[in-house]
């Protein structure tokens, strides 16, 4: 049973990403979202991904994989927009 | 060695959400924050938070409690904006 809430764990905060990744896209509009948090929590998952790669976990290989799309994603869409602002404000 | 990259991945993903906090206690802006997301994985880190309990891991227990602090502020923020949202849209 608790095997169980474990799975279900890893599969909503793995899942979780892709809701902000299609408002990110849908709207275009970063403002609110934190250029640090998705720099470092990219680098994070994509270390976990090197480590799954390592032990040869395949659950979490795939886990951090998945988020890592999404994340690359969102991250993508924020430095574009802050690269947007930068060009502006010197335009200014 | 690749242990360490495991160690360091667990630290950036759980530290990767104080920035996303500091910000939104800030600026108290979440319009472009989705709410899904952070419905779906705070439900999903307090699960992980359970396991981690159950199966006395302390790792998992204290890097998902940590964790789950920052997800609930910025999931509070969240909900407080969607509220009040509804409450203007409602008087209008």
């Amino acid at each position: 049973m608790f095997e169980a809430i474990g799975f279900i764990a890893a599969i909503l905060t793995t899942i979780s990403f892709i809701p902000q990744a299609i408002k990110t896209i849908k709207t275009k509009n970063t403002e609110s979202i934190s250029l640090t948090m998705y720099l470092v929590f990219t680098v994070g998952v994509l270390l976990w991904l090197v480590y799954g790669i390592y032990i040869r976990d395949w659950a979490l290989l795939l886990a951090n994989g998945f988020t890592a799309i999404f994340s690359i994603i969102i991250l993508s869409f924020k430095i574009i927009s802050v690269r947007k602002d930068y060009q502006i404000s010197k335009s200014k």
